[in-house]
């Protein structure tokens, strides 16, 4: 939006210029727009997701002429090969995404919603409703899919969303954030909670807008979540890293072991839920030696320590020397460090020595040694006798993903539409005035009361008359 | 700790500098003692509670004592007199925070408490279950009692906490560390999980150490808050202003609006909740004078937009003209703005304008026109016929607080015990590995179980012998 020329080359943190007027215009659209589309109903939001769905069915030839253009620009500019292959969408993407957004519009509007309801006194009563979180910046590379997936799950939110798209899927980008705004225009909702921004100068910038913008996600690699994280006061939801470990203890079932760690390791090695690194309790290692061989038939290259270098030697199995760079690496490919340790507190230590606070697994039918892993790791996600792999929001059944959190703010792990929602707080009276219960003529009851009638965007309808409260001193 | 001398003047920000290394090894402690605290028994944490309470009473004239010399020192430094009083400590003082600690001895471990539980696939299944936050840094001016009153919270969710103190509150503040740190090392607890800090040079270095620290609460004037919120990318819990509107809609019951305008402002007008800015509809202001006459006869000097001035002369009122500074004023003291408006939507423009997202209060008998205010006000706490005044943790019915965030990640409004915890997922299986699902050998179940067998730490006991997947790809 604020200009489309790239910057001249990557670099690891943002400078922090000043806003340019035109960006600071259009986030302050955003923030208006939301404002309306969170008060309104959730019947309309619901209608427009359903409006989205319709129009990325009858405009698919558009949309995929559109990303036609951008795999041509892309090949010809030499792009990388995952950064194409995440560029490039087809009817089956088209077909995932309507989905996603009829599911949206069928789950009940979580707006308005009561978590937590109270009876301060008569007549007084306060409820905690959830209420849209703000403005979202997205920041994502490819990945024209992005634009869709989270502008649903906002528009479910009532968040206003601010995309920020790389330049190779401009036209994809473009495209589908005129479907985005013409459901919201169709049925009357602003069409400014949904921004599309262009240029690589318009993200340093919005990193400063922290008075528009109340969140950002990433959606790209490590370095860029890095770079955006030290470049500003926004929260930042997501992750840089996904170093997890698989620990097999002495307990664990031999078979379990090699099945976890290949899973672990080779279902998808790019994913951020892949197993780096494996550690062994030294009482395990003479079963090594298998868990090696289904690891090296999958493909997978050892790098491991003196410990378990020599065991693996014995029984043939090649390895590298690992380093202490190899319990930091994020390998990304079918590379997998092991280190042998001598007990759970060393496989603690190693994980929150090196870790980072992703997800780690352990392997043992010692229920024991398995409660204390659980309560101990202190990551977003902890597991027992399952692979690394299941930590993902549609696995654990969120629907929908904005992406995975490993900060400990806010939303933690996988994060569906709860991390796009706040809360706000909501009190009807009948003229109560506070005076009153400091001067001990009235005091507070603090009832529970049943969370029922949750669905109403706003309050609760009073069950009795208004008669003003007795005992004042202030009138 | 790595300083005691006080820096040459106050700043608008803190640069950035590189921790002492003293002060790295201490956040480091802080954070592995939390690990063990927050993965240890709640009785134990309870039991450190009570130890507390009772150290609070053994030892009351030695803090007393100390408390005396602090305020001998602070009254011969000539210490503003605000600071003066909320730097001493008295009987009723201890005595509450005994009582404090005692309550949350007796409360529920929030550790461990399941909040989602899902059964993804047979003999897979997930918890979202609370966990400690980490380690909290709490940065006060005067105020001893916060450090038993935000240290007792944190020992209940398993937080560790750094205390950076003011040097006007150094004898007191150290005298209830100890308190904190014997009564959890009478229960075998890490001392270190509670560390007091002095010396503002190290303010500034513990805001850079966002490895260590995980939410900054700082309780002092706006102008701290402010200062810390911009020199930090640490997530800081609280509000720096407190700009709170009471809107006398058309509908409003003059009486009713009186009452509720001198209560919240003359309730006590140095609070963050107290009313700063009357916004009346035009409709209402034929019964202007009444209120404020009731807001004069309290003491209140009035300073209006020129409609109500208009109103106000006629009627006999002095005001004072306002400014647009008046509508951003916290003014913390018996001044008030007044501003006409010629409806709701005005009303709602002007509290996103100029308001700090607070509390805002509606004074009407109309149900119709209370429910689009409360649904369209986007701050942390929104009111209908009852006082800004009651935005407050205790009168919330929460138990203790930690202070009033209106930001809008993480917790919203006034913050209780929850504001202070995080959640992690664990998953038990049975050796699953998710290329299973990828190639349609199995599909997930996604079935919501009940959140009984909530208060183990870690995971649910098994009710299933372990009988490995079948239809394994990988091993």
């Amino acid at each position: 939006m604020s200009s489309t020329t790239p910057g001249p080359q990557e670099t690891a943190t943002f400078s922090m210029p000043t806003p340019h007027p035109d960006l600071l215009h259009l986030a302050r659209s955003v923030r208006r727009s939301q404002r309306i589309l969170g008060s309104l109903d959730g019947a309309r939001r619901s209608e427009a997701l359903r409006r989205l769905a319709a129009l990325l069915e009858t405009r698919s030839e558009r949309i995929l002429a559109a990303n036609a253009r951008d795999l041509e620009a892309a090949a010809a500019s030499n792009l990388e090969k995952p950064l194409l292959k995440r560029l490039s969408l087809d009817r089956a993407t088209l077909a995932t995404l309507r989905d996603g957004a009829l599911q949206l519009a069928a789950q009940p509007d979580p707006l308005g919603e009561t978590i937590r309801h109270t009876l301060l006194d008569d007549g007084l009563t306060l409820r905690q409703v959830r209420s849209p979180l703000g403005v979202l910046l997205v920041i994502f590379e490819s990945r024209p899919d992005v634009v869709v997936q989270i502008a649903s799950l906002a528009l479910r939110a009532g968040d206003g969303v601010i995309l920020k798209g790389g330049s190779e899927a401009q036209a994809s980008n473009r495209v589908l954030v005129a479907c985005l705004r013409d459901a919201l225009a169709s049925e009357g909702l602003p069409t400014d909670a949904v921004a599309l921004v262009e240029g690589r100068k318009a993200v340093a910038e919005l990193l400063t807008m922290d008075e528009s913008i109340d969140l950002v996600i990433p959606r790209g690699s490590g370095h860029l979540v890095r770079a955006i994280q030290s470049s500003t006061r926004i929260p930042v939801l997501g992750h840089a890293d996904g170093i997890c470990h698989l620990y097999l203890d002495t307990g664990a079932d031999p078979a379990m072991a090699s099945r976890l760690a290949v899973d672990g390791k080779c279902d998808y090695p790019a994913a951020c839920n892949a197993t780096e690194t494996l550690l062994v309790h030294v009482g395990f290692l003479p079963h090594l030696p298998p868990v090696a061989k289904a690891l090296v038939d999958a493909g997978v290259r050892l790098r491991a320590c003196q410990a378990s270098r020599s065991v693996l030697e014995a029984a043939g199995f090649e390895s590298q020397p690992a380093a202490d760079d190899d319990w930091r690496a994020e390998y990304g490919d079918l590379t997998l460090a092991i280190r042998v340790v001598d007990g759970l507190d060393e496989a603690v230590d190693h994980i929150h020595g090196y870790g980072s606070a992703h997800t780690e697994a352990i392997v043992t039918q010692n229920e024991e040694v398995a409660q204390a892993f659980l309560r101990r790791i202190d990551s977003a996600s902890v597991f027992w006798n399952a692979s690394t792999r299941f930590a993902d929001g549609y696995r654990y059944g969120l629907g929908a993903e904005v992406g995975i959190a490993t900060g400990r703010i806010h939303a933690r792990g996988p994060v569906g539409v709860e991390g796009l929602l706040t809360t706000r707080w909501l009190l009807a009276g009948e003229g109560h005035a506070a005076a009153d219960y400091g001067d001990g003529l009235r005091s507070f009851r603090h009832r529970p009361l049943p969370l029922s009638e949750t669905r109403d965007s706003g309050y609760q309808r009073r069950e009795t008359p208004m008669p003003m409260v007795t005992g004042s001193r202030s009138t």
